[in-house]
């Protein structure tokens, strides 16, 4: 059993946290695979949708974290104890894999200094500056360092979802996964056709 | 404005409905966007995804509907009301646009009967038993018939909500959602890699 455990916030970007979700959902093994946030309840995405979620304390962190982005990491680099609880939460996990600007949030928790990371292209000023001592890679689809998988913007963060399970589960359940949901994986990490624009 | 109504059910595919979504929600025009359910309040997608709908009662119908697939599209064809409902809903639609199997309970309405269609390329034999009055188009990311828009399996949704964008706002601003989600889009509506699979 792997416990997906997806982290949301107000502001989240709703493609960055249910590609992945969808993609992950797929796995024919057995698998938990819940929705979680600071205090739980309602929390709402940057397209209006409203998603209850369990609070931080009532998920089993063994397992693997998702983390989007979207415009609510503006904010949330700058509370205290949210990245304080991020950073409590990513240190239990096995793996920790963010999306788009969610690298951001990870990024403040010092838990990246060192590290190979990316982020979206048209906020790459912004993420990057949030912490100087990352490894920022600036042109990849997604990078992996570690436990910690870091994707590019928003449709990026399926195929990083897809890259995790060919590395944990093998390529031929990405690809089944991929196939079943009618999706063109970009398989190649390192290809990223949105860096030069 | 124009007034974009996500259709929900117990047993949505998760990114049939909110790969669109994030798609529409990223127009720079005026819109709104709202989530509806038969009777509103909770319902899960088969990811797990616990999304707060408003009632159909409540929702402008003068607008796009859109509908997602998924395992609950097995029932809910032989649900005589809600298959009404949805038809009332449908035909004040100015356009309907229906994801994967979603074209089943679409289907089911009668409305597509004499007009061409597709649907989920692993579940058409399903789909096309629900109502052989319509022209089934086995290969087809999406299909364009008058006002309906249906498309191919999961992700293939995401392509049709941007030509769907394409064809009201023009291929520019298509592009332009498409760019900054980092999405490579399958613009060409015919070409349907997984036909054949």
């Amino acid at each position: 059993m792997v416990n997906f455990n997806v982290l949301l916030f107000n502001g989240f970007e709703t493609l960055d946290a249910f590609g992945p979700a969808e993609v992950i959902g797929r796995l024919p093994d057995k698998y938990s695979l819940k929705y979680c946030s600071l205090l739980g309840g309602m929390v709402e995405s940057s397209q209006g949708v409203q998603v209850n979620t369990l609070p931080f304390a009532e998920i089993e962190p063994d397992g693997v974290l998702l983390i989007p982005g979207g415009m609510g990491t503006r904010a949330l680099v700058s509370d205290e104890h949210f990245i304080c609880q991020l950073k409590i939460l990513s240190q239990q996990a096995q793996y920790v894999l963010s999306v788009c600007t969610g690298s951001a949030l990870l990024a403040k928790t010092d838990l990246l200094s060192g590290k190979g990371a990316t982020s979206n292209k048209r906020a790459f000023k912004w993420v990057s500056s949030i912490n100087t001592q990352v490894n920022w890679v600036k042109k990849a689809r997604w990078v992996v360092d570690g436990k910690y998988y870091t994707s590019s913007g928003v449709s990026a963060g399926m195929d990083m979802a897809l890259g995790f399970i060919s590395d944990r589960f093998g390529v031929e359940t990405a690809n089944n996964i991929a196939c079943d949901i009618e999706y063109r994986w970009n398989s190649d990490k390192d290809k990223d056709p949105f860096a030069v624009l």
